[in-house]
């Protein structure tokens, strides 16, 4: 069987089922990070890649390749109600690139790290005979208390998600901002069950969230906060959107909304639907990584 | 400028002139690993990566390549005088390759995992639309006691390497085993001034360790412990030894050789030479990653 005959989830299933861990690891694959306890507290830990020909074109600019990368891991690192602390930058690169776009790569780098009070301890950088290609290793810090894993939704739990869903591509895809501030705000003042950031879009990543919260979902369609000219398939299905998704009590609904209107009033916060018994199929699907 | 015309130390240089650091990062990029203060004690952190037509062929077996990703970075976490701790692995494949190659990649890995007791915390699968990529981050602990740089090399040290030189492209690149166990044994009896491990070859290598340290060298090329049938060129250049280099203190010396040979028979040390003022001109080049 090929990869692309697969699909992402069996694939990474697959190739998770028996990897070795000792009692360390409080979390190994399968959620946002992984969490690990290291000197007295617990890291999380994550990896990411973006690659030329999929997740930016070789004339994208390389400042916003290089914002974009770390953001991924960042974003990753917030859905899971921690503070990222220390990156390692892999590139691969062909040597025909000129230097300057690899400096271009790592300013985008700096300036994401500035931001968001990264370091960027570390880096490899190798050839490549084919396309460009970029992983990130991102290391944060979470306190027990507000660690928000992908597994706690409750059957009843309210779905929100932050900011708009779909069209991505057009551009909020290379300069889009973690919603670090919001998951710390949210972790302070009303601890989701469950969340995850929307990186493969709601058709894909919902469904990841319930399965691993042992629950099914309801989403409310013509409640999706679509960006404008979107259609409710590409609010789904785009994907890349770096939104937040949680699943929180009913009962704090209401008062969550409000306030979240006086913290962030430039960020759209929307109730989508509910966790619940039901485990519908979503179509379209969003973006699998081999098909 | 591009990057071959300008060879890989001056592309690190450049790249990582500016990056953000805050007061927790010790070591920043430059040595083997970088080193950061996390929960009370000091982590290490290693990014490194595997090609596709650079690092092994489309042809070298799935699980081979694993074990070489991984032990590279375990290299790395060692010459620094840690333990490594936890790895994740960012993959970027064909989609055409057959799920059993990846299967069998990460058979590999786990392999390297369980023989030096490393978690495989996390991972991420990207498609790929030409070569495979494989990039492994690590992480490692270090006691500030035993933790070695390659800045601590003082005139008139003695410098000793690990094993035999050359040749490692006949087959030793993709089965070599880091030197964990020789690590923690030398950094418990017999404190390195300045370690590294052996990567580009020794006439890469070598004058980096100098450098950071702020001397010269000299080798007493007679005395190279050449792999059978390499010439000592190859012992200088080919790179991929996976060997350690260290500088220690003249008077220990005859002990520790005497001691090795008893601590681990089967694994030549051999006095290569030694820290000078000399800052000799060695051809031919080791491995660099853009000529």
């Amino acid at each position: 069987m090929k990869l692309n005959e697969i699909g992402e989830d069996a694939v990474v299933e697959s190739i998770t089922r028996d990897l070795r861990f000792d009692e360390r690891v409080e979390i190994g694959p399968g959620d946002d990070c992984a969490v690990v306890r290291f000197g007295g507290g617990l890291q999380l830990l994550k990896t990411d890649c973006v690659v030329e020909g999929i997740h930016f074109l070789a004339d994208t600019p390389a400042q916003a390749v290089g914002w974009k990368a770390l953001c991924r891991a960042i974003s990753d690192i917030a859905a899971m109600g921690g503070d990222p602390l220390d990156a390692m930058i892999t590139v691969a690169v062909s040597p025909d690139r000129p230097l300057a776009w690899l400096t271009d790569l790592y300013i985008g780098l700096n300036r994401a790290a500035a931001r968001y009070g990264v370091n960027l301890v570390g880096g490899e950088t190798s050839r490549s005979p084919g396309p460009t290609f970029i992983a990130v290793a991102l290391t944060g810090k979470v306190d027990k208390e507000r660690l928000v894993t992908r597994a706690g939704g409750m059957l009843g739990d309210r779905l929100y998600v932050t900011g708009e869903l779909g069209g991505s591509i057009g551009g909020k895809h290379l300069g889009f901002e973690p919603r670090l501030a919001e998951t710390r705000w949210l972790t302070a003042n009303f601890p989701p069950h469950a969340m995850m950031d929307l990186s493969d879009g709601l058709a894909s990543d919902l469904p990841r969230l319930a399965k691993a919260s042992g629950t099914g979902f309801e989403i409310e369609f013509s409640a999706l906060p679509k960006t404008a000219g979107c259609s409710v398939e590409q609010a789904l299905a785009d994907g890349e959107d770096y939104e937040l998704l949680f699943a929180i009590s009913e009962n704090v609904g209401p008062k969550l909304e409000k306030d979240w209107q006086h913290a962030f009033p430039e960020l759209a916060l929307t109730c989508i639907g509910r966790l619940t018994e039901t485990k519908p199929e979503i179509h379209p699907h969003g973006y699998d990584h081999f098909r």
